[in-house]
């Protein structure tokens, strides 16, 4: 794959990238023009301003939104984590370069220092602070600042901001809020490249992720990581652990606390938002989890299972939990305290080692928030539907309502190559009882690597499970893009109903294999029942007629207006209108 | 598309298929090279013998079963809806001639004739008779005749089996047992070809389509529906009132009892097992429908309201709604009482139309069981996951728990294109709370007439969502699937895992894109993690080492035996074997 890319100069890419990058760590594998720019159908990148007051020294926040250009006059703003990738002309052409990374949009921004001294969203939450980032998401969500600072004060909500990541564009995790879902990414030992890494960060956020995580395990995790994150418009995760096995070559038994902590601090410095930590993983849960059906799924937790096992001791990650927090504090990195224990089957699924870990994430959480750090729960994996709300009850009170971020669940085993869609039920239920941010699950789940196409499907299918769980919650102004599309639909506005899907490329795609010709665009009937048989259009037919006829409210039905029925028999063939495609 | 497939013989297929044909009424259309025949991955055709004792003369019942062959000497036995089709050789060379028609499976079973006078399994069940159906479906879904019976006469199950549909291997619906799924098949007046609606019934069957429903609304219905009856294994339904509607030209207001009756008998002569009849349509419910964000989105919702209207007379299908059941009584084809109103948006979900129809519809439940007929009452459509539940309560409230077959329900408007999601994630949920079948959606709904893969994709879609709610009901030997997988997937057997799949042919698809080496269908890692991060097999090696050092249970771990870690590290190198492909 290394050669579907341009090879970037070398000496240019070190520089605009220099950032946290050790000199000569620089690699001359620039993906410089790889990757998506452009905007999606039928809308257009918009910026709505809100001054900054009383938040800091931010000047006017510019508050991005993709905008949707209906056929009848109207624009439809909907929430938008693309960056400026939809902002570019149509080909592309104008793309910013990648290796000069994004605008650096936070830098400017000040802060206050609380008291406390820790710098971290929740300690100047908690003392009353509305920031730049709480403003900026306040005008993202359609809620008030002060609503998010109290969200993020009481450690139900997160903001996961690196200070050393100043392209982020501040978002928040937290049940209040719209559903989150976070896509991964990340190179194995086997495949992929930093090329095609950073394209599927710019194509999942293009098409809805939140965030992204970065797992990569393979070789160049540093620099993949660093080229995401200057190009990042969304909070970026990874999962440290994969990156300190890396560097004592794959043995788990080697790993030590200093090698971890040197590793986390790398990451802090080069910007990493939020970091998987699998501290909950305790030496006596081991056994717990030996009995399983499918044991420890996790690779972090299979890791620090190993070496707990090997050193008969009690994980590094727990007994040096203290300095952990002191580290993320410092950058205000979110941690997301890992199920290192997590079912991988339905048989596991709400087990002993399951819960004994959840209880264990509970304590670190009091620990971490007594510290500043800001904190989110990850939870499973493969619960069967029965026992998919009972996860979110207990994560809730054990853990002081943090926010809760799962993978899925898989509702069931038996589906490989359809894992988004096992997932995506699960996952709309879990969002539906609490869950603030899902992970994406793609078809290629348990079977091979996400390509760009599965990215694409797995993104898509979150943002339905969280958008289902947003409208079930009663989110404010959840469901007016379902009863716009509804309305273009009914109204047989094609091109808006394509424009207000989740995913218009795929829509128009559909709809023109079986009429592509252009009138069909806007005819009023379509392939699924041809021009007669449309109900839609026999609907509104009778809603017209019922209208002009006074018959549209059922006094008047019962009224026995029976003059008027025979009209309308008269009328009968306007219910069939000639086709037209005007 | 008409060239695309052989032209048989003219008078051998009408003789062969004359059935209920009128004479001359036969094309030269037959689809006879047009279908998919063979085995699935690793799998072949069993039949397991049952005594059909005491249960009228049927000789010995022979239950069809989808038998997975498995790289442990073991077999895996599933229920089966494929017919004979997977039983011919791989390349499908000896393939039965569709002319000829499926065996005639039920032709020599006879039945007592109970003293109500009326030949219905409602009728037997309720006179304690346990018919060949009843005991053919107790063996294929687990349970004990009794039961069966049992559930068949309180109307919480209907057996869908037209006395003039031999060939149909017998199938229950109800939410005591497996939850159903229904693919509909049919051309409409813009596209497709019989030839194409005979395969997708075979291959809709094949992935585990457990009814199909023949929509055409085009030329040949007739024909294409005498094809797909005679040779399918799976019971068919039909919605009449499209065929009525073709007799007069499209236009609903020239529609009349008389010639709908007509057309009634002539599918039920046909073999048509359950009929769509939208009888819960009142003219006074019109206006209600007339208010909403999408109208009526219903077919034959639309086209009875638009008759109620235009003659200002009540429904003839509720008028003569008496007529109706002696009809279906005659030939046992069950009731499937349409939602005319369900609503088509988020926004209509569980309003006054719907729920007025759902009313009547229940009150109609009660005088088909009166007559003896079977009755099944159809559900939404699109519903919000808050909903949903409400829906099955209502349904069982008024209709006298009468089995529930649901259109998805979608949970959010917006992802045309991905539909088959959306309406997943409310399927799973609604059957959860006690749906009996749920009908597919494909990918193109709302887009365009899905073709053969989206057809699969619906397939596989809903058997997932139908699958996971046996799980979450408890349904005996649901689980059993996913032990199985699972555990396959545990012990790195892949082909085992691609073979207990839903879809076998995609999961091998997918793994190979990242890993077509046939070494690694057996090597003990995956594409995923590649061979040093792979938590399965870590996992593996911490269970051998516990087990074999003694530290497999948590006192064990407690009592503190540091020795032994020692002698884990020494073997660290356990956890990471050579990669071998044996």
């Amino acid at each position: 794959m290394s050669d579907s890319f341009a090879t970037a100069d070398s000496a240019a890419a070190s520089g605009a990238l220099a950032g946290a990058r050790e000199p000569g760590e620089a690699k001359n594998t620039a993906p410089v023009d790889a990757v998506t720019c452009g905007p999606i159908y039928s809308s257009s990148k918009a910026f709505v301003d809100v001054p900054c007051e009383d938040a800091g020294d931010c000047g006017t926040l510019h508050i991005p939104w993709r905008r949707i250009e209906l056929t009848n006059d109207s624009t439809f703003d909907v929430y938008d984590t693309s960056g400026p990738y939809t902002a570019y002309a149509e080909d592309g052409s104008d793309c910013h370069d990648l290796a000069d990374g994004l605008p650096r949009l936070r830098e400017g921004w000040t802060h206050p220092v609380p008291s406390g001294g820790a710098s971290t969203q929740l300690a100047w939450a908690r003392a009353g602070f509305v920031t730049p980032e709480v403003r900026f998401i306040a005008a993202r969500e359609g809620f008030e600042p002060e609503f998010v600072r109290a969200e993020v004060a009481a450690g139900r909500a997160v903001i996961p901001a690196n200070h050393k990541h100043p392209e982020c564009e501040p978002m928040v995790i937290g049940k209040a809020f719209m559903t989150k879902i976070n896509a991964n990414i990340g190179n194995s030992a086997v495949t992929s490249s930093i090329s095609e890494e950073v394209e599927k960060m710019v194509w999942a956020t293009r098409w809805g992720a939140d965030t992204v995580m970065d797992l990569s395990t393979g070789k160049d995790i540093h620099d993949t990581r660093e080229w995401i994150l200057r190009n990042s418009p969304v909070p970026i995760g990874t999962v440290p652990i994969y990156q300190a096995l890396e560097k004592v070559n794959g043995d788990p038994v080697k790993l030590t606390w200093e090698l971890y902590r040197d590793t986390i601090i790398e990451q802090c410095e080069q910007g990493v938002d939020y970091m998987t930590v699998h501290a909950g993983v305790l030496l006596r849960y081991v056994p717990l989890a030996a009995k399983r059906v499918t044991g420890i799924v996790s690779r972090g937790g299979s890791i620090m299972a190993a070496w707990c096992l090997a050193h008969h001791q009690e994980s590094f990650l727990y007994t040096h939990f203290g300095e952990l927090c002191e580290i993320l504090r410092e950058y205000d990195v979110t941690f997301s305290l890992g199920d290192g224990l997590r079912p991988g089957s339905i048989a596991d699924a709400n087990d002993e080692a399951q819960l004994a870990e959840l209880r264990t994430l509970g304590e670190l959480t009091g620990i971490a928030k007594s510290y500043g750090v800001q904190v989110m729960i990850e939870g499973p994996g493969h619960v069967p539907m029965d026992k998919i709300v009972e996860n979110v009850r207990l994560e809730e009170e054990w853990c002081e309502e943090a926010p809760f971020y799962t993978l899925g669940p898989l509702a069931t085993d038996i589906a490989p190559g359809y894992d988004h869609i096992t997932s995506a039920i699960g996952a709309a239920m879990i969002a539906q009882a609490g869950t603030a941010m899902l992970c994406y699950v793609t078809p290629k789940e348990h079977l091979g690597l996400p390509n760009r196409d599965d990215v694409k499907t797995g993104v898509i299918t979150y943002k339905i499970a969280a958008h289902s769980a947003d409208l079930a919650k009663g989110h404010p102004k959840a469901q007016e893009r379902d009863d716009a599309l509804s309305t273009a639909r009914f109204e047989f506005r094609w091109r808006d109903q394509f424009a207000l899907a989740l995913d218009p490329d795929t829509a128009v795609e559909y709809h023109d294999e079986t009429l592509p010709a252009e009138p069909a665009k806007t005819a009023h009937f379509c392939s699924m029942c041809g021009p007669k048989f449309c109900s839609m259009r026999i609907s509104q037919d009778i809603r017209e007629y019922a209208a002009e006829n006074g018959l549209d409210t059922v006094e008047a039905i019962e009224a026995g207006m029976a003059e008027k029925s025979e009209e309308f028999a008269e009328a009968g063939n306007r219910v069939y209108l000639p086709i037209d495609a005007k």
